[in-house]
């Protein structure tokens, strides 16, 4: 039911000779946006018109295949100068494919505009052209229901909320600093040589979390994501000294199972920080001061039974550490005791503290973890039911080369969904005019081109962590500007995850001050107005959940999404939103509108309610169903 | 009554040809050892033997005279080939002078060996010599009974202890840090320029000492004397925000008044840090912030009625300020309305917390203020009976030359004693074994030559302070050598005081290092007991009174001092000391010793008790009357 007289409109103020057409976002073109799974089939089809053709194929390889290698696989020509052919990729994992069209004269390449998007391709002469990718999985994931419908907090746990009546800090930590204010901004206490002297405090505590998770619900949080909270040194605890352990600041085991208990009792859920990379050198570990009671670690002697989980070059004091910061010996990745220990169905760490009744796992740098030992982790957690495990990967993670090697990360069997980074920098470019709809557009569908279909629409969305700047800071502190962005985020499919504070207008540069204390009895009312507008339309609008279908547009500088939710009982729930992410009102008009994946009913309602009004800078308008 | 037997040979061994003896020292030479009052005369003594004498001057010029200008005084020959000469100083101030023997031949100069000591001195063929120093007061100061008979304690407030139950430090100061243990090494919070961006504190407060005084009095201790408690942002105070407030990190005003009534209570008292040469940047005054209601500082307006308390070379971005630290402005010299503010006799600074019942004052910098505001102070102070006023003076406070002005300290009506620094060094220098015993001995009489007798006697006596390494750290951790070092201290005369937490062996370099917090619960209890012992002997023995006759004197590399009190009643109380700075055990070979100060009786009992037994390496040995 798609307009083709829009799409051939669109095609044919693209097309220059010879006039050839596949989208791989377009549904003539694929019969889906999204990766296979392994033993299905994937039919492609392309429109050649206007060119005698002798021959089309797909010309397809594998992943560590080389490209010269590649299989052609012929087309057959069916009606309107379509030709269709069929995929059966044998294993999982990546391949790559272009068409060739082979004509009396020449051989004609059929790819991507570029390397960076898939979607509309263009005709090439030469064979060195890029090509498009098709994931393919084990099997598509299935994600617990109360993460798919999850509002997430992430709260970097010392900055939050001290619980304590009389606001002490818990056990602070030999030479640290507890800041005097929970005004003052974060400070690196460093010596002149750059290294970390001193670990600053503001001494928030689980007990602190619990204390607001009614503001949390009020909000319409659903789950908590917390920074790591075993014993570490520092006030990220990203440097562990003990996986066994609640960090003392944070408070005791009582506390936290205290603190489970209240986030299930409301109805909530929560998921840990794993950081299974590297540990503290202050930790029992490596226990490179000595201070370990028994003396067992690495560093204490060659006989410690953690000895093999690190690589030391020169013993004891030339070891491997985390991007060189001798604080974080990382673990040898070869280390099975480490894996056992971290990852052993039944006494494992993640078996121990997911028992204990944690709903899921954040893989600090999965990027850095083998693939073998995330799916470890991820049988260890799937023992108890409803459990998620998500991986903190910056890019494209179904394609990610990290170290030389190509991670599955998302083929089946490891994670479940990973942070969402390159939808924060799409959002932010696009609202600070930086990229453009058009490529917004291009840089979503190729992520869910390139993505399980489960993980598009569950993925971990974010915009903005304790690794970013502060979205309003990235925003030049534009509160307009923020209110578009952060419709967006709530607009599009995953789980939307917002970092503390970032709903009361906590602005801040990067890491530390990204991590200033929750401004409680200061928040901005206005952006907190901004974000529980959008979490409650998110909450309310079925269109808007991540069982609804994804279909951004663009028109002239300016975009729109539909989101489709088709119930069980075949009856569809429409959403639209049209937004101007610029600072110049525009004219939404339809004439320019770039609708390959809308249909009929939504181009006719789009020309009936939208091509004559001016969008205001920044605008984003919210058409519900009864406005359709 | 002097064994002239020992003197006799005491001076043929110094003596070459020609024999002239003159030791500043020496009652033989002058009937005291110290500065005189105006009016009054002083007679010098010189013997010259086997010289061909045909005139003998004292050549004497006053400070800021050409000495070519100087005046001769003739000297009258007396029996044993002495010649007399008395001196009758018009005016107050300094004097130099030496002693020029006219023979057929030549002028003969006699003038000290050396420009740093009195003493002994020697024959110059060449004009050019050093002088010796006669002080001439406008009257000899007294001072308070309590504070010669104190034994002081100086607390760094922060470091001392906390008063409040739970351990609450009481209203940190925004961007400002706390350290997370007392046992936190302090540590300045440094950008990459140097300079410090966050004050660390640990907490100490009013009610904190206030607690601890049953402590202080085991000790011994019956005065304290307190770093800057008012208002200000650092932790060590002395960028004075608010004159007229307690620092609320320290507690409120009630508070102090508490603590007041406390400390004499117990019988004791206490003198703050008089900081009157510069301001805290962000102060009331000051305001560089411009964060004080109302906005009356001196960098919100030119209206300010501060103002002219600084000087602006450029309003307001550029200003004189402390050894070139931004954060401490420095007051205008000749801001009358500033002298007012601090010492005016009924409504000044001084005057109010005088009052308010502080037993005295202890003038930070003194070198940086005028004498005149000096005077000032110590008028306003004097209101109220029984106070003491000191100054922070690093040397000889008799003839400090600072900024190009000779300062007038000691000479009446301005500071009553000085923080003896160069008792420090001289002691320090001493039992490390850099400053023989022979200079030390020289040293301390100089400053007792240079002196009011009433200063020498009751100066205010430490062997480190918050601006100094901690004493054991300057002895190398060396607790023998801090043994000998406290004996000594405690056996010469002054007022000692003690810098909080040396007593229970705390070390540390130069600051920060030597301001950590006390270590309660963690107190080495074998230094206590050195200093416990100590103190108790300066307590209980009249002979170690500041009303006490001090005479050290040498011999080959040991040295010994005897202390002297004649009572009202004419009876004599004596004490002596032996003692052996070196790292090797001495004979006190009697025929090695310098004994000009000593008595017949002295000699006898040294001659007696000592010279056959090896003193042990930093052996200190008290010989009380009893064994006397």
């Amino acid at each position: 039911m798609y307009n083709q007289d829009i799409i051939q409109r669109t095609r044919s103020r693209k097309g220059a000779f010879p006039m050839i057409f596949y989208n791989s976002f377009n549904r003539d073109c694929r019969d889906r946006i999204g990766a296979i799974v392994v033993g299905s089939s994937e039919t492609l089809r392309i429109q050649i018109t206007d060119v005698p053709v002798e021959a089309v194929a797909i010309e397809i390889f594998a992943d560590g295949q080389d490209h010269k290698d590649a299989q052609r696989v012929r087309m057959q020509a069916a009606a309107d100068n379509w030709y269709e052919g069929k995929l059966t990729p044998p294993t999982t994992g990546l391949y790559f494919y272009r068409f060739v069209i082979t004509t009396a004269q020449q051989s004609l390449y059929y790819a991507p505009k570029s390397k960076t998007y898939g979607g509309d391709g263009e005709v090439f002469r030469e064979a060195d052209t890029g090509y498009y990718q098709l994931t393919v999985l084990d099997h598509e994931e299935t994600l617990p229901e109360w993460y798919r419908h999850a509002i997430f907090y992430h709260i970097f746990v010392d900055r939050f909320n001290n619980g304590n009546a009389d606001g002490q800090v818990n056990h602070p930590k030999p030479n640290s600093f507890i800041y005097g204010t929970h005004e003052d901004l974060p400070y690196y206490v460093k010596d002149a040589n750059g290294q970390i002297v001193r670990w600053d405090f503001y001494g928030g505590n689980l007990a602190g979390i619990e204390q607001k998770l009614p503001y949390l619900q009020k909000l319409g949080i659903t789950a908590l994501f917390l920074s790591p909270i075993f014993a570490a040194r520092s006030n990220h605890r990203y440097d562990t000294a003990d996986y066994e352990k609640v960090d003392s600041m944070l408070g005791t085991l009582a506390d936290f199972d205290h603190f489970l208990a209240a986030v299930h009792q409301a109805g909530m859920h929560v998921i840990l920080d794993g950081v299974f990379n590297h540990v503290g050198a202050d930790s029992k570990y490596f226990d490179l001061y000595h201070t370990y009671e028994p003396r067992n670690g690495a560093t204490d002697s060659p006989n410690s039974p953690y000895y093999d989980w690190f690589t030391f070059t020169q013993y004891p004091e030339k070891y491997n550490s985390w991007w060189g910061v001798g604080d974080l010996p990382t673990i040898n990745k070869d280390s099975t005791s480490f894996h056992h220990y971290i990852a052993d169905p039944q006494t494992g760490i993640v078996s121990y503290w997911t028992k204990r009744g944690v709903d899921g796992w954040r893989l600090d740098v999965a990027d850095e973890l083998e693939d073998s030992f995330i799916g470890q982790i991820r049988t260890a957690a799937d023992q108890y039911p409803d459990r998620v495990l998500i991986g903190e990967v910056w890019e494209d993670a179904s394609n990610k080369i990290a170290y030389g090697n190509r991670h599955h990360y998302l083929e089946g069997g490891m994670l479940q969904a990973v942070m969402n980074y390159p939808l924060r920098n799409q959002l932010v470019d696009l609202v600070n005019g930086n990229l453009s709809v058009d490529d917004w557009v291009q840089a979503g569908l190729t992520l869910k081109e390139h993505y399980p279909q489960s993980v598009f629409q569950n993925n971990f969305n974010n915009v903005g962590t304790h690794d970013t700047e502060r979205i309003l800071t990235s925003l030049d502190n534009d509160t307009k500007k923020l209110a578009l962005l952060i419709n967006l985020f709530f607009a599009v499919p995953g789980v939307p995850c917002i970092y503390y504070g970032d709903e009361v207008g906590v602005t801040g540069g990067k890491d530390p001050d990204n991590r200033r204390f929750f401004p409680w009895g200061k928040e901005n009312n206005e952006i907190q107005g901004i974000y529980a507008d959008a979490i409650h339309r998110r909450q309310t609008d079925p269109a808007l959940s991540n069982d609804a279908n994804f279909i951004p547009f663009y028109g002239y500088r300016w975009g729109g999404i539909w989101r489709r939710l088709t119930n069980a009982d075949g009856s569809i729930q429409d959403a639209l939103v049209i937004f101007n992410p610029n600072e110049i009102p525009i004219l939404a008009d339809i004439r320019q509108l770039h609708t390959d994946y809308l249909t009929v009913d939504q181009v006719a309602f789009l020309h009936q309610h939208i091509q004559t009004t001016p969008i205001a800078p920044y605008e984003f308008q919210w058409l519900t169903p009864d406005v359709i």
